[in-house]
C-alpha cells in the first residue's frame, strides 16, 4: 500500500531488526503451545512504523533508542494483538498473502493468542517498573482503550444508516491516532523528554494517524486491487461507514438518502459501483483527501511546538510523509 | 454448582456490594457502543471469589479493604474477559441461565467486549500509580498471562490422544490457580502485607484454584446436569482431558487406549457413559477427589506460615471449604 517511490526512512528500515532480539525474548516467555501461531502471524512482516515512532520519539529527546526498546516492543505487541483479534472480527481470510491465524490454526488460538501478545505488552514493561517505564505502560493502556473504543465504534456504526463527519473522525482518531500518538510519545518518555515535547509527539502521531486512516479510506473505496489486495469498493462491499461515506451523507443534495439505501442491504458489484460514483459524484473523495492533508499539516506543526534533536526530527517529518504517501 | 448447606463466607456475600460503585465507574470508562453488552455480562452476577479474596488479603495483613477496591475491581475485571473470551472458545450460549455475548451481540463484540475489559484492569491499577500499585499490576499481569498459558494448553489438550497428569496439573494450575493466587496476594500487597505473607496468601490461593479446578473436572463428568446445567458427561462430549481422564489414562492395565479410542472420534450418549464407567473403574474419580483434598490441605497450610489477622484468616479458611464443598 505504500508508494515504493518514497523511501523507506532509515528508522523505520531498521526498526525491526534492532528490536527484533527483544521482541523474540519476549515471545519465548509465551506458553510454548502458542509459539507456532504468534510467530505465524509475526512472520508476515510488516512496516514497524510504531516500533520506529518510538524509537525516533526517543532520539528526538535526545535519549538512547536502547532505552526506548521495551516500549517499541510492547507498542508492536499491541499492535499485532489487534490485528489478531480484527482479522477475526473482520473475517479476513489472509494478512500479508498468508492466512490469517483464525484460518490457520483456528478461532480459538486467534483469540487466546491476542490475549497473550496483549498481557505480554504489560508485562514487558512491568519487568523493570521505573518511573518511565510505568508512565509508558499508563499511557500504553490508555491508548489500547482508546483503540478498543474506536474498533467497537466502527463496528457499530455497520449497523447504523448514518453516521456524522465528526462520530467518523472521532473513531479514526481512536482506532489509528490513539496507538501512533502513544508510539511517539512512549519513545519521548523512555527518553527522558518532558510533558511538552511528550505531548507534542503524541499529538504528532495522532494527527498522522487520522490522516493515514484518512487515506486508507479513500483506498478502502478506490484503491487499486492490484495493489491494495482487497477487491473494488472492500470497504462499501462491507458496509463500513469510513470517511468518504459520512461526508458525501453529510451533503445537502439527494445523495445521502440513495447512499443509504444502497447501504441498508447486501451490495452487489453494480451496487458498489454505483456507491462509489455517488461518493466521487459528492466531492467526498477531495474532501477526504483535503483531511488527511489537513491533519498531515498539523502533525508536522506539532513537531514545531517541541525542541528535538535536528535528525529525529528530520526523520519524523520524513515518516510522516512515507506514511501518508501512498498509491492511489 | 456451589452446595447450599455451606454458608456463603460473609466478606464473598458483600464483596459484590462493597466494589460495585468501583467496577460502575470503571465500566462507565468504556467507549458507551460497549457499555450495554458489558453490563449484560456483569448482570449475570457470579460469586466474586476473586474480589472477596482481595478483600480478605488485604485484611489479613491489617490492612484497609478500600484500599484494596482497585484491586478487586481489577482482578474481577480479568476474570470477567477471560469468561467473555472463553464463552466464544468453547461455544457456551448460556452462562448463569442467560445467553453469553457472543451469542446476543455477535462474536466481534465479545471479543472487543473482552479486550476491553483487560484493558481496563490496567488503566483501574495505573490510575494513582503508587508503588504498591504497581506491584499489584505487575504480578496481575503476569497471572493473566499465567492464566492464558493455561487456556491454551487446555485447547491444546484436546488435539493430543494422551496427556499426563503433571501436564493436566501444570495446565490448571495456571489456568485456574494462577488468578486466585494473585486475587489474595494482591489484596495482601494494596493492604501493606509483607514479601513472606503475600507470597502465603499467594500459595494459598493458588492451592484453593487448583481444588476448585479438580472438583470442577469431576462435576464435568459425573455432575448432576440439574445442578450444572449441563449434560451428562459435558467434558467428555467436549472431548477435554481433564484431570479423571489424565489419570485413568494413567492406569497401567487396558484403560488406557480404550479411552483413548473413545476420545479419538465424536462421542455419541453410549460412548459418554462407557468412557465415564472405564475413568470410574480405575479409580481415577477417588484419586481426583484425593488431589482436590491435598491442595485444599496445602492451600490451608499455607495460612499457617504466615502471621495474619485471626477473623480475616477464620474467613480464608471459609472461604476454603466453601469453593471446594459442591454438590457432587
Amino acid at each position: 500500500m505504500i508508494d515504493p517511490a518514497v523511501p523507506v526512512p532509515t528508522t523505520l528500515a531498521r526498526a525491526s531488526v534492532a528490536i527484533g532480539p527483544s521482541l523474540d525474548a519476549a515471545v519465548d516467555r509465551l506458553d510454548p503451545s502458542l509459539h507456532e501461531p504468534v510467530r505465524h502471524h509475526l512472520a508476515g512482516g510488516g512496516k514497524h512504523v510504531r516500533a520506529g515512532l518510538v524509537l525516533l520519539g526517543a532520539r528526538a529527546v535526545d535519549g538512547r533508542e536502547e532505552d526506548a526498546y521495551c516500549g517499541a516492543v510492547a507498542i508492536e505487541l499491541v499492535h499485532n494483538y489487534s490485528l489478531l483479534h480484527d482479522d477475526i472480527i473482520d473475517g479476513d481470510r489472509e494478512r500479508r498473502h498468508r492466512p490469517t491465524v483464525w484460518v490457520r490454526y483456528g478461532e480459538g488460538v486467534a483469540i487466546v493468542c491476542g490475549d497473550a501478545l496483549a498481557a505480554l505488552a504489560m508485562q514487558v514493561l512491568f519487568d523493570d517498573p521505573s518511573p518511565t517505564r510505568i508512565r509508558a505502560g499508563a499511557l500504553l493502556a490508555d491508548a489500547n482503550q482508546a483503540m478498543i473504543a474506536g474498533q467497537s465504534a466502527d463496528m457499530a456504526f455497520e449497523h447504523r444508516p448514518r453516521v456524522t463527519v465528526d462520530e467518523c473522525l472521532a473513531m479514526e482518531r481512536s482506532k489509528t491516532g490513539a496507538l501512533l500518538g502513544a508510539a511517539a510519545a512512549i519513545g519521548a518518555i523512555l527518553g527522558g523528554g518532558d510533558d511538552g515535547t511528550v505531548n507534542a509527539l503524541g499529538a504528532y502521531g495522532e494527527h498522522l494517524g487520522i490522516a493515514f486512516q484518512a487515506i486508507d479510506d479513500v483506498l478502502g473505496i478506490w484503491g487499486d486491487p492490484n495493489v491494495t489486495g482487497k477487491p473494488v469498493g472492500a470497504d462499501l462491499l462491507a458496509r463500513k461507514k469510513t470517511l468518504p461515506v459520512a461526508v458525501a451523507m453529510a451533503s445537502d443534495d439527494g445523495t445521502a438518502a440513495e447512499l443509504e439505501e444502497i447501504l441498508s442491504r447486501e451490495l452487489g458489484t453494480d451496487d458498489v459501483a454505483r456507491a462509489s460514483r455517488l461518493i466521487e459524484a459528492s466531492g467526498a473523495r477531495e474532501a477526504v483527501a483535503g483531511i488527511a492533508d489537513d491533519h498531515l499539516k498539523q502533525a508536522l506543526g506539532a513537531l514545531e511546538r517541541a525542541a528535538l534533536d535536528d535528525a529525529a526530527k528530520e526523520e519524523l517529518v520524513s515518516v510522516a510523509y512515507y506514511v501518508t504517501a501512498r498509491d492511489k
